[in-house]
This record gives C-alpha cells, structure tokens and sequence, in this order.
C-alpha cells in the first residue's frame, strides 16, 4: 500500500513544511529578519518541549540534579574559562567591499571576495560572545575597578555557570564524588555570517551535563556494565586508523584504546541511547574523535555524535568532550577559590587514624566528562530523519514520523460531516481528552482525506473520527498515521489507544 | 503537638535556608557576585520548573499554543515596541563621588548621596535595555544600514517576540479570534542598582500570554460563567475609593465597573486561580489596579497580582495589563505589515454575498490581555509563605510546607539504622521510587530526628523509614511532614501513598 520513499526534492520541501505548518519561523521576518535568529513556532515548541522533557528525564534517572545559572555573566568569568582569549573565529576582510567574512574552506587570504571578488586581507581574531554592559555604561561612571565589573558577556555554554557553583554542588553533594549536574538553556554565538539554518545559530538552546569525578576513577564506571554491549558507529581521529569508521562494543572500544576511557565510553553510550530513544535513526548516526587541532580550548578528548543530513552531510548534534580538570583549575586560580576534592577513603573501615592521614593529604581538582546537546540541531535531525514522501493510491502523501511520544499533537478529532450533531459529540471527545492533558486538535473543515494529510504532515499518530454510528453506539473510528489502518474502538477506550498504541 | 507558628526572625531565616540547603545562590559569587544575578541551585530548579510545568499545563488547558521566541532582537524591534524611548529611569549623580542613582522615594536632586552625602544632580533617562551587537561591532564594517542592523537588545519581557509573529500565528490559529500564545523565558532589565535579592533582579524569568480579541468582544468572554462567583480582594486605583480595598465577586467587579470588561475580569480570576493552585495563600493575596501614571507606556489599564510579604510589604507577583492595539498598531506602522483581521462575520448562516462584503470593510487590529508572571518572585513567595518554625516537644523545627505536589523532593527514604541489610532495602525502595520518575533523596546519615528536621526544612512531603519489620513483613513507616504522623503500610503501596496521599 506503501510505496518506496520519494526522496528527491525532500530538502527544500522540510524547510517549507516546518514553516508553512508552524513548526520554525525566521526571527523578526517583518524587520528582514536576521541571520542566525530562529522562533519556534507552536508546534516546534511543542516538539521542542518533548525533547527537552524526555532529556531532563533521561539525566535525572542517572542521579544528576538540575540547576539553573544566568546567561549573563560579568567579564571575569570568560577571562578565567579561556573564552574571551580563544572563542574565536579567524576573519578577513575585502579591500574592496569591506565585508567582513570567517575564514573557513572556501574563505581565506589569497581567495577573492564571495560579494564582489575583491582581494581579501587578514582582519584578525573576533571573539564570538556578545558584549554587554552591566549597569551604568562605561564612560558614564568614575573608578576603574567599576568599569571592569560592568563588562558583561552573554554566555557561550551553561557549563562555566556549573563550575562557578562547584563548591556548593560538592557540599550539596556531601562531599562526595562522582556526581553530576545538568542545565538546559540558552547559549549565544555571535557568528560573522551565519547561513540562514537551524545549524548556525546566534541563540540556541544546549543541554549539557557536568559530570565530577576523581582523575583516577575516570577508567572504572559504577555503571559500565549496563552499556558495555552497546554497539556503536567509531570515527576514532588520531593514530593509524585515523577517519577510519568501525563498529565496536562499548566494551571494546574501551578495552582496546579507541574510546580513552570508562566514563567517556558510559556517556558515549548515553547519549546514543537517548538520540535513538527520542526517534534518530541509528544508521544516520555514528561518533567521531577530534582531531588535536579541533578541540575546543577547555578540551583534553572529545567525540562528536553526528548525524547524517541529507541537506548537511554528517554534522554534529552533540558533542562528549574530557574537559579533565581544565575549567576548575582555571577559576581556582583566578578566583582564589577552593576547587579541591579530598582523596578518596579507600576503604570505610581503615582506621580512624588513617582517614585523618589521607585528608591531609593534598586535594585534588576533580576532572569533569560533559556530553553537551545541541537541542535546535536535534530538532532539525528530527525533522529531516521523520519527513517521508510517500504514494498512496493515486495520491503523494507527506508524512512526519516522529515517535509517538515525540510528535506535538497526540492526535486530532474529526467530525465525518460538518453536522451539528457530529461536531457537538465530536468536541465533547476532544474537550476530554484534552482534560486530560493529552495534546488534541479538533478539526472539522475540508474533506476527511484532507484532513488525513493535514495531520500526516504534523506527525500526528491518531485520527479519532466521530460518525452516525458513534451517536448509535458510542465506538469512533482511529486511524493510525503510518500505517493508515483504522480500527473502531468504544469512546471508553480512547484514551488508553492513544497513549499506549495497541498491538495488532 | 504542634505549636503556633513562631514567626520572629523569619525573615533572614528564609534566606539563609534557601542558600544553605540549595534554593538559590548569589551568581559569580567566587568573583564577588554581582547584584542583581542569582543562581538556581537543585532544589531551587526544582521548585521553578513545578512551577513552570503548572503554569504551561493551566495555559494549555485554555486552549493557548505556546511559542519560544529569541531572546535577543534587533534595534528596529525596540524602536517600534517604545522601549527605547519609554522603557526607562531617571537618575541622578552625585557631584563628589559620581555615583549614579536611580530617582525614587529616598534618592532624588535636592537630596544628598546616599554613599557620601554629596549633592546630587540629575544625569537625565537611562534605558534599562541591556545593549549588544550582532554580528562584527561597530566600526569594523562599512556602510550605515549594516550599522544600524548590528544594534541588538536584550528583551525586557517576551510579549513583543509573540506580537512580531502576529501574521503567522492568525493563520496558524485559521484567521479566527480570539486566541492565546504563551511564552516562559529569560528576559532582562539592566537595573541601575538593584538590591541585592531576589526581588529586582537583572536577569529574570517570566511567563505571558497573549490574548488576541476583538476590541468590541473585550466585554463577552466565551466562559466567563465559570469564574464570575469568585472572589477577589480588589484595590481599584481610579476613583473616588481610590485605594480603598474590597471584597467583590469577579461578576459584581466587572458588573459595576470596578474592572472594565470580562477578559480583565476572566484573566484576573485566572491568575488568582493559578496562584492559589500551586499555594500562595489566599489572604497574602490581592489584585491593585494601577494608576495611570503608574502605567508602562504600551497598558491602557492594568492589575497587579500582589503578595503580602514579611519582609518587603505589598510586591507585585503577575500584572494583567490591557494592551489594546497598541503593540500591533506600532509594529504594523513601523514594520509596514498588516497586523489586521477582518470583522466578525456575525451569523454562519448569513448570505455569501454579505460575508464577502463584511471581508471587504476595514480590518481591525486586536487588543491583547495579557497576564505576565515574574516566576522568580512566585518562587520567592512560596519559599516565604511556605516558611514555619515550630515548637514540636522540646526541639524547635523549620518547615517549608509546600503543596505536595510543588516539593521539589516528593519523599526521602531512610534505613532506620546504618546497619548493611536496611540500607541494602533503602536503596531498593529509593530504586524502584526513582525509576517511576518520582523524585526521592537517600539519607542514611545521622539520627532519624535530624534526617526528619533536614527534610522538613527542605518541605519533602513524606519520609519512608525502612526498620527490621520490613525485612520480615515488607511494610515501611511514611511519616508525613505537616502532621508529622506516621503510618505503616506495604511496600507495594508505597507509590500510592506519596502521589496521592491517603485520608485518615
């Protein structure tokens, strides 16, 4: 009944539909808009939410607790993280135009100008967080020690407002290693020219996890055993096999020296669970190694989890990086703050003398593991990895095939007739389910066929259609979204289909 | 048992409570924080995101889609919304040690220094908008219209990323009025010199909805009859009773006047509806009309919910504000976009010929109602209002007695002794209680009383003790946190006790 995908032309076509049927909106349209600025539109914040609830859920069963730090931060803080030295891009400028460009492949010194082909020179570093002022602006207020205080950032990652708190988070912790924290949030990038995606954003929303653990504990995972069979799709970067792709175990790859070690490879392995879990295809996944060069500054190891886009080939959608203790030592010492973790007891029965002793050995600063999510690009991967084309019949059919529990609306309700009787039992229908908190739409214009597609379209699993027999017999008819079958269930059990689905 | 509250003292209390036990942190505090800024610490996050959870599921329930726009804009947005010229304070400098004040009650021209007792002189408007720029910064680049692009603001509420989507979300929601669009997000006031608390903050979260109505169906909403018996505490501002506080249905308010029309009316009952639901309590509660010098520059009218507090009096929590076609009609000046609807058809019966006709009149612009909740100052009420010390026997002992449902630790579960196999059980029961996504601490150090008090302080609604019956009859003491009694019940039934209390 089904035929084959109908791939081509799928590229502008997702773009069209997420706009077209509310799911992303170009910011400030009515302005121009403005590069690298994104609204999500109703449904793409509902899929937007899921994602973020499924996430929080995710990390929270591991034991981590949330906080949530600002995204403006004085100067001081990205002097100490590295970030105001070296998140940077390289640019050039043209002699001619005078248009600013990042150097990347197609854009350096000795290339002319993409705009008007002049000559292109170097034009420095230009630091990508967006500057602003806290209070009073500068110039406006005497003392120098006041002007520092009020040079504000906008934060480039969540992970510094983590840090910032470790102290706390440790006493929180009571003391004890290893534990880890989460935020969700936005993040800002002021790029020089970003192309007009989802992928290049100015303000986008990350997830990230901090994870603290002793640098001697990093090769023995409490939990290891759980993921080590965990098959998973390698670009490891360095040594012989370099940009060479492998299949491997978790285990393996541990055991063998591909992944450096124990909590990379556990988080590793979490963050495929997850992306698989909330619907990425497995075979347009696979996790690369940096090169030495690609590494962020904060960066000792890092893996990319990457998906295959038709439109972007492989690109990153998370990132696994081994910051080691990187970040804390940095504050430590800027801040002249107590970043140290006492050693660990090796054993809760030595004695009391001994435990003394071990306390007063040095601290050490804890080394952190951070899978890191880039949740616009995921939500971008969603939407091209569910979109299908499909024929049926005599008709194209566009389809989202988000996972049930992923799609934005759970299902709509259709009269069969635009009657009054039909539309009135119909919206009873719809009224309950969404007392229930379950994310209905009621329609009732156009052709039932169109309104099939209307729904597919959105990814909506379930149609429930209300008819003459539902005023007799009180069953409706529920169509199922990818497979097109319907069934005819009482009013009574509604609910229960549409939340578990049923096997037949 | 439990003695009258004990409220002496609260005040400093509540602060130190929520930073000891992890509510809320100073930002940057190891660099010597900065005002205006504060961290969400675990509990604290927690307790904001029931916060948001209820807020967006209560919404919902209205039928209101959400949305998330950016939260950095271009100049061109601001200029258009009033915000550049309006969004402002007056301040003054002082002469001798040129600090800068924002005017209120105790700082104004006249007065002297509050740092050195200089004479102040006034130092004209300063906008509260935190400035950035987007992309390459001034100067670099050539050519004026690039400049004046490059010109970005932190947005100071979220309201005006929802009325730039105006166009697409009338189409998304079928041409029809009236319809509702939410927003939870950061937005930012850069205050001049705010206290340092939790109250006037530099960065905070707020959650607003939109409502888009007809300007002559402002007086009609759809389900007024569900909230016109509730009653309000009402200080109009307007008026001979200027001030004077009432007590009045929302049906006799708006029925004399008293507030202007039933969509005022209907949201005013919302917001206290949600208030009350997530446990401000009722007689902390009141609704004061704004006067209008008092009004932001885009408000023909507008109502703040307030909460009483110990510490700083009546404050504001929510404002429900009539917008009129202010907005609209600015962006669609200033934008050149037409922010119309066409007139009601009044009838579905009527001839086509006249509906074509009354498409072909004038389009209208919309008013909005908006309610917009400063969620950090909810939180700040509820820690308050929660807040109790007790003399129970001889111990004094603080609680937080959140709604169960708003804790942000459901229930904590205890061995009775550190002894091997109890823990062994605790860690079982903790387990499974985990991995139904309840949210439940483990605590196995100190007496059972102080790991009570530390729960109690952190207003966990249950305490599970697991003893050495368990281990023979798998049943488990709950003690509940306000009444501090204690049942025994199966394990099995553990679950339902903590999510949906019990009747005794």
């Amino acid at each position: 009944m089904v035929s084959a995908d109908i791939k081509e032309g799928r590229r502008d076509e997702i773009a069209e539909l997420a706009r077209r049927r509310g799911f992303l909106w170009l910011a400030f349209e009515i302005y121009g808009g403005a590069a690298g600025f994104y609204d999500y539109a109703p449904l793409g914040a509902l899929l937007k939410r899921r994602v973020e609830t499924a996430w929080r859920t995710f990390y929270t069963k591991e034991g981590f607790y949330e906080i949530e730090t600002t995204s403006v931060a004085p100067r001081d803080v990205f002097e100490a993280s590295g970030h105001l030295e070296s998140f940077t891009d390289r640019t050039v400028v043209c002699k001619h135009c005078k248009t600013f460009f990042r150097v990347d492949e197609g854009i350096d010194i000795n290339k002319s100008c993409p705009e008007c082909g002049g000559e292109l020179e170097a034009a420095g570093e230009f630091n990508l967080m967006f500057q602003t002022r806290i209070g009073v602006p500068k110039g406006e207020k005497g003392g120098e020690r006041v002007l520092d205080k009020s040079e504000g950032y906008l934060r480039p990652e969540t992970a510094q407002g983590t840090f910032l708190n470790f102290p706390r988070l440790l006493r929180f912790n009571r003391d004890k290693l290893p534990f880890g924290v989460i935020q969700i949030g936005k993040a800002y990038r002021n790029e020089i020219s970003p192309r007009q995606s989802l992928i290049r954003l100015r303000e986008f929303t990350i997830a990230e996890a901090e994870i603290f653990v002793y640098p001697e504990e990093k090769n023995k995972h409490p939990r290891f055993e759980e993921v080590k069979e965990r098959k998973l799709r390698l670009v490891p970067g360095e040594g012989a096999q370099a940009q060479e792709e492998m299949e491997k175990t978790v285990g393996e790859a541990v055991r063998s020296g591909t992944i450096a070690n124990e909590y990379l490879g556990y988080h590793i392995a979490k963050v495929d669970e997850f992306l698989v879990g909330i619907g990425i295809p497995r075979d347009k996944l696979r996790f690369r190694q940096h090169e030495p060069d690609e590494m962020a500054h904060y960066a000792r190891d890092c893996w990319d989890a990457e998906f295959f886009s038709d439109r972007y080939s492989w690109m990153e959608i998370v990132g696994v990086a081994d910051r080691g203790d990187y970040d804390l030592s940095s504050h430590a010492a800027s801040s002249n703050t107590d970043m140290g973790v006492y050693p660990q007891l090796q054993s809760q029965v030595q004695a009391e003398g001994e435990a003394e002793k071990a306390k007063a050995k040095a601290k050490i600063i804890p080394h952190v593991i951070e899978p890191s999510y880039g949740i616009d690009r995921i939500i971008y991967a969603l939407l091209e990895s569910s979109f299908y084309k499909e024929q049926v019949g005599k008709e194209k059919r566009k389809v989202l095939r988000f996972k049930k529990e992923m799609a934005p609306i759970r299902a709509a309700v259709f009269p069969l007739l635009n009657r009054d009787e039909l539309k009135r039992k119909a919206k009873e229908v719809f009224q309950d389910l969404r007392n229930e908190a379950i994310f209905v739409e009621y329609d009732d214009s156009g052709s039932i066929g169109r309104r099939y597609r209307r729904q597919d379209e959105i990814g909506t699993p379930y149609c429930v259609t209300i008819d003459y027999d539902t005023l007799e017999d009180d069953t409706v008819t529920i169509r199922e979204r990818d497979t097109m079958k319907q069934i005819r269930v009482p009013v009574s059990e509604v609910k229960e289909v549409l939340l578990k689905g049923r096997e037949r």
